[in-house]
Order: structure tokens, then sequence, then C-alpha cells
């Protein structure tokens, strides 16, 4: 198989591609033969040095989703026969053209979903809607307000709400995040003064979930911007993570606080992400209600210009690489 | 009806026993001849001028809860006849003779319990019960930390978290408290060096869900001693209400913070709350697996005596006030 390998931690210059044994499935893993994988931030604090592989996943291997086509399976894979075509999360190792996949890791690709689409969805649409149905419970009529709504796992989080029959409040920064925000079909505010425009747009009622992808400068105003019964959810603290807060407000709003990762999950729990993805968002990607976006695409032999534009400003959707078919 | 009332903010000087007209219920109202009255610290405050009466409830007669017989119901009723007997949460006014409270707020007493036992039941249970289980969501073979163990809400918690089916662990800061923590059932732990206590205990894992009915002082010290997707429920920040959070370390162990208070919600959701109660608590109060814990009974002419009891130290359960028959 062909894989990106990193030689090393560094920057652009430790990532290679070499060629490596075809991995064998045994048990409950499947082979699958990768049409495109998906580029992480993940990938590259890995390529830094700072975010190891996590046991039980090759160690010099990025990649962490894929879309391509299942080619042989263990011994005792029961869900999958080869041909299928597949897409999923996978530990680590997805950024090369064969990867090993717990079976219940994968799901179906629609049939009106094109493989380099599918390679967009995993990581953001799965961590997107993990975090604001499965852990945050947002129900049909709720108001949700995304912070980061114009990268990768907000522009999900923003369709899965309004697809969810949520009222979608997205926060972004500049006037280009703006119109796509809006496109998406969300009510827009800014950053700067979110707290006030959600209680303009909500009547002083506020939000009933918050998803917080940015990090700490944000929590004193999520505490005003929260409804009664409120849970606001963390998933990324890239801006700060050490935040103050009144016990007190938490007791009077009824309010939860919740942090929440995938990568850490054991296979069970991933398993059951896949799953709950499976019934809520599979759907609606197959009638084209959810869409996945592709900033760029990059032959594999062109990684390092994939991470180049992974790390680059001004990207909108997600990064791919092509392994051919 | 004979009123305990509050004839203006103060100390005990302004609380008096007083005739007053008996109420009539109307619409989905009862009006219960009241037995016993449990107080509450909220009365102590209300005395004082810092938490007035909920609206909708007499703004100058205090009490919380109480236990009874119906002896009237407004026109909607159909859950109860004249002669049930029946303890609950009222909004206000509970410390009379004489008191209205909605039907769907009233729970009915097992044939096993005195009527004293069952007025140191609801605020205490019902708080206990709805932070563990409705808010927390405790299960069978977790582990429960309770701080404040030897208090009202905390020996509630205490029990009703064994009968749930999981290990309970009570935080307490005194030898006295330790023994009575102890005779209900839990491991004990002590104040100072609870984290600690707590990881020797559980093997490095920590609790699943703790009970925070102290406040701010415990927090580092309760981010130490939650498991991995545990939950922290705050009740009470008398030692203070200002934290310091990691948000990162919420993520990386999938941790919950969460603040509640019962006084505060709609009727219908105290309405859940009884249910919940009624379903999973009154069947162990009834077998006397969990136990109401009395600490002394006045007569009402003594209320000023009550009150000095309910705020001295050493007591351990509850202070009731005694209406006759």
């Amino acid at each position: 198989m062909r894989a990106v390998v990193f030689t090393g931690a560094g920057g652009n210059e430790v990532i290679d591609l070499v060629e490596r044994p075809d991995p064998v499935p045994t048990g409950n893993d499947v082979r699958v033969r990768v049409r495109y994988a998906g580029l992480n931030p993940a990938d590259a604090q890995q390529r830094n040095g700072i975010y190891p592989a996590p046991p039980g996943s090759p160690a010099d291997i990025p990649g962490l989703e894929v879309s391509g086509v299942v080619e042989a399976i263990g011994e005792s894979v029961t869900t999958w026969q080869p041909g299928d075509r597949v897409f999923g999360l996978v530990g680590g190792g997805g950024l090369a053209d064969r990867v090993i996949v717990n079976e219940r890791h994968l799901a179906r690709v629609p049939d009106s979903l094109a493989d380099a689409d599918a390679a967009a969805v995993p990581e953001a649409y799965m961590t997107a809607h993990d975090a604001i149905r499965s852990q945050a419970g947002l129900r049909m009529g709720e108001t949700l307000l995304v912070h980061g709504a114009a990268g990768g796992v907000g522009s999900a989080a923003v369709q899965i709400g309004l697809a969810a029959g949520a009222r979608v409040i997205g926060v972004v920064r500049s006037e280009s995040s703006h119109q796509a925000v809006k496109a998406l079909g969300a009510e827009v505010v800014h950053d700067a003064d979110f707290a006030a425009e959600v209680a303009e747009l909500t009547g002083g009622r506020g939000a009933d979930v918050i998803l917080e992808l940015v990090g700490a400068p944000h929590f004193p105003a999520n505490l005003e911007a929260i409804a009664v019964r409120g849970r606001i959810i963390v998933v990324g603290v890239g801006a700060g993570s050490e935040v103050q807060i009144p016990l007190l407000r938490l007791m009077q709003k009824r309010i939860r606080v919740q942090g929440t990762v995938l990568r850490a999950r054991p296979i069970e729990q991933k398993a059951e992400v896949v799953r709950a993805f499976e019934r809520e968002v599979l759907p609606a990607l197959a009638s084209g209600r959810v869409r996945p976006v592709i900033d760029q695409i990059f032959p594999a032999e062109q990684v390092r210009s994939a991470f180049d534009r992974l790390e680059g400003k001004g990207k909108v959707g997600k990064v791919l690489l092509d392994f051919g078919v």
C-alpha cells in the first residue's frame, strides 16, 4: 500500500509518501481500499509531535477519516462484504490507500453521495452530531448557538441543527464567514457581541444549546446567552481553556457545562457514535438536506501541499487527499 | 387556620403564630389539614428578608413541606379524596395547619410511615433524588460521592444512592458525622483530603456522580475525584460560588458540571419531580429501606425554639413543627 508517514516530528519536511506491505484484517476488522481521506488539525498536531497516535493505530501514519470500498474482511466480520462502499472514523492510519477499520466504525455511503463528498463527512459530522444531539440532547424547536460556525465542525453542526428542527444561530468573526453561514440557512451573529444579539433574537430567552468550538474567551457571554435548562457543550478550546464560573448561576438557570472528545473513546463508544450518526444524519445526507463542504482535493503525491492548505487561512470546508481508484 | 407568619424581616422576634381564615381550594388545588411541617434553611432566609416567597404563595407564611390529610378539594381535582394521607412540596405557606397545594405536588404516604416521619421526607428526599437520579442519571453499579453527607439532603442522597444499587462514599467534616454516615451504610472519607481517599477507594477510577451541597472550595478536588464521563451536580453553594475550571479537563474526562434548584421550577416540572420520587423512592420508604431522620419535633406554639434549633449546630435530621390532630 501507499501511505503518508511522518519520519519524525516537525514541519512538512517530515512528511513522506512510502510503500508499505498491505495490512491483513483479522477478527472484526475490515480492510478498506481508500479512495479519499480527510485531513484534520489533529494530523498536523501529530506531525508536530504533540498528539501521538492512539494505541492500536500505526504510530507513524496519520489520518482519522476515509471513504472507499471494502476489500477484505476478518474472519468474524458480519456487517460487510468486499465491494461495499463505506466511510468512517479510524483511530489513525487513514492517510493511506489501504486501512484497517473495525467493522462497527464504518457506515454505508448513500448512493447519492460521491466518494470525495463521503470523505468530507465522518470527523466533522460525527463530532458535531455526537455533541449537539447525543451529548447535549438538542431537540426540535430548541435554539442552537454554534461558535466557529464557518469551520468544519461548525458548519456541520449548523446543518444538523437545522435538519433536527432547531433554530440555529451561527457565530462568526468575518464578513466572508457571515455569508457562508447564512447560505447554510442559519441566522448569524458577530463574535464580538454575541450575547446581546442572541438576547435580541430570542426575546431574552437565550439558546438552549451552545456548541463551543473556540474556547474560554466566550465563557462569560455563554453564561449570559444560555437559556434556563440550557446545555453548553465544549468540543474545542484552541483559544484558551481556563474559565471562571459562578456555580450559583449554574443553579439558578439549571445549566449544564459539559466537555467531550471523540478520539479518546473506547471502541464500543465510537461504534455507538457511528450508529447514532447512521440513524439520524445519514438520511439527511442521502436526501441532500445536509451537504458536506470540500475546500480542495490534492493527489496523494501532493500531500505536503495539502498540509499547507490545511494550516493556511481562508479555507472553507475539508481538505482531502485523493488516493486514486 | 393557625399559621406561622413573619411580621417583618429580622430574627426570631418577627415570628408569630396567628389565626387566619381557612383558605378555600379551587381548580386543581386541594386543602391539606397539616399534621407536621418541616423547617428548612430557606425559611430562615425568608425570615431574614433575603429570599422572598415565590409568586402564588402567601407572602408572609413560610414553609415548604408538609404531611397531613386531604380535607377539601377544588372542582377539577381527580387524584385525591378528603381523608387521603398525603405529603409533599408546597411553594410556600407550609407552616400552617391548613395549606393549599396543587394536587400533582402531593404523594400518598405509605401505611408504614408515621405522619411525623412523612413530614421529614419531601424537601430532602425529592431534592436528593431529583439531583442524583433525574439530573445526574446515577445508575446501579456506579459510585456516588456525597458532600455534606450528614446533612438533610446529604443523608437522603446516601440512602437513595444505596437503594439505587450504587456504591456510596460520604464526605464528612467531623467524627460524629463520620459515625452517622457510616451507620447509613456508606463508606466515609474526610473533607480535608477527599480526592486522594476517593482515588484510593476506587483504584484511581473516581466517582461517577458527585453531589455538591457545600460549594466552591471542593471544586479543584472534585475535578480530580470525578471519573471519566462523570457528572458533578451542584445543589448548594453556601461555602462559595466562584470556581476556576479548565475546560480542557472537562473535555479529556468528558465531565458534566450541572446546577439545579427545585423551588424556582414551574409547577409542571415540580409535578414531574414528585412523580419520579413516587416511582423510585416511595417503595424504598414503604419497605423501610430508606428512613427519614428526625432531629426534634416542636409544638407549633414553640416555633421560635424550632427556628433556634434549625439554625443551631449539631442537629442530625429534620426539625419539625407539630400542628396537632
